[in-house]
């Protein structure tokens, strides 16, 4: 782990923010960005998809994938032949990459359009991702990527084999340069505007889940497991 | 409106798929890739957030952002002082972007870690993003923006006055080199996988809305409107 528990002057045990760089101080509203660690992990760990950003051929481009993140370190996995995961092993050190995570929490209708937004909270990171070699880092980045999605999930599923393994490719992006963005409360409209006709105030959005749905093949003595009960 | 309806041998007027391109054909996973007009707007018409990626000093940024669809083209705004707008203007012909809007609608839980999933629905958007002069086309810009977000809701609010329209600007994307990818269904298992002892089926995502809650000062005569309840 790069970043520990920094002792503060009480001696308590502090986890020392990120340290803000020039990426990611935002030109605007820079009073909701925010460089605290356990901010960031806890936007991070209510994901497991993220929006992963790298470069090729000069051109951005943007792609829906799962993470997992364990401590300081963040891991992508995917096919041994996707694009960017191919980068990351031939370029030296690595592949420069942006990762973002955003939450909705809320649509914001204030009286004037200008001042419509949304209650969120984001993290981005930039860095250099690099392919892992280590068997076990291997192993252990594939369950925490898939307990991202369901804590408790990859204790109750069949590890990958030496060919599942051998077609997979996970790539580490380490949280240094790290932000979140977080922005609440209602609208901020103009005091002139107050006597404007017309309705202002917050609509929360729900995220949740349905009932599980077995497979068609599931032997019916397998019940739904508690930590999908638990979700 | 740059893509019409093209009138198929029948005569029926019959939107065109996007052509595919070497960027919109996925390594992997082909089956699941379309170019299907309508799947994409109905992709894209069902979220309001998407993540922007561009190029900043070589390095990969990707933020989330609101949009709005009109036709075949997509808006983002934002503040002039902000960094992809400030690069859309001073860049000839314009700043290189990729736009992604992705739904998840379920998880997959396989019985083996390899075969987890996600069911999704993801539009990849390539392109140059160029800024929008036009005062006509910025005014419908900005209310598609709003609109994206709670259809009817441009004409329930004050437009940009011109204080409003000088610190806003608007980008234009348009749709030409545009990909689908849809993934449905349950786990795909391996068939000798069947006996293991692990729960396997797909766990459905929801989303929602909570009621409305006006803001503090909100006349209390103004009630929550018809597209607010229609939500």
């Amino acid at each position: 782990m790069q970043h520990t528990a920094t002792p503060d002057s009480a001696g308590q045990g502090v986890a020392a923010p990120y340290l803000p760089t020039d990426r990611t101080v935002p030109t605007r509203s820079r009073d909701r960005a925010s460089y605290d660690r356990e901010l960031v992990h806890s936007i991070l760990d209510e994901a497991y998809l993220c929006h992963l950003g790298f470069v090729r051929d000069g051109a951005p481009v943007v792609l829906p994938t799962l993470f997992g993140r364990m401590g300081e370190r963040l891991y992508v996995h995917g096919s041994t032949g996707s694009r960017p995961l191919r980068a990351a092993k031939t370029t030296d050190p690595g592949l420069p990459v942006c990762l973002t995570v955003t939450h909705v929490d809320a649509l914001v209708l204030a009286r004037s359009a200008f001042h419509h937004s949304m209650n969120y909270r984001s993290v981005v990171v930039h860095g250099t991702a690099v392919t892992v070699t280590d068997p076990e880092e291997l192993r252990l980045a594939l369950d925490a990527i898939v307990d991202q999605v369901v804590p408790g999930r990859s204790q109750d599923s069949r590890p990958a084999n030496g060919k599942e393994l051998a077609a997979t490719a996970v790539i580490r992006l380490d949280l240094n340069e790290v932000s979140a963005k977080v922005r609440t409360g209602g609208p901020n409209d103009e005091p002139e505007d107050g006597a404007l006709p017309h309705w202002t105030g917050i609509v929360p959005l729900t995220r949740g889940y349905a009932p599980p749905v077995p497979a068609d093949d599931l032997d019916p003595a397998i019940g739904v497991p508690d930590y999908l009960s638990a979700l």
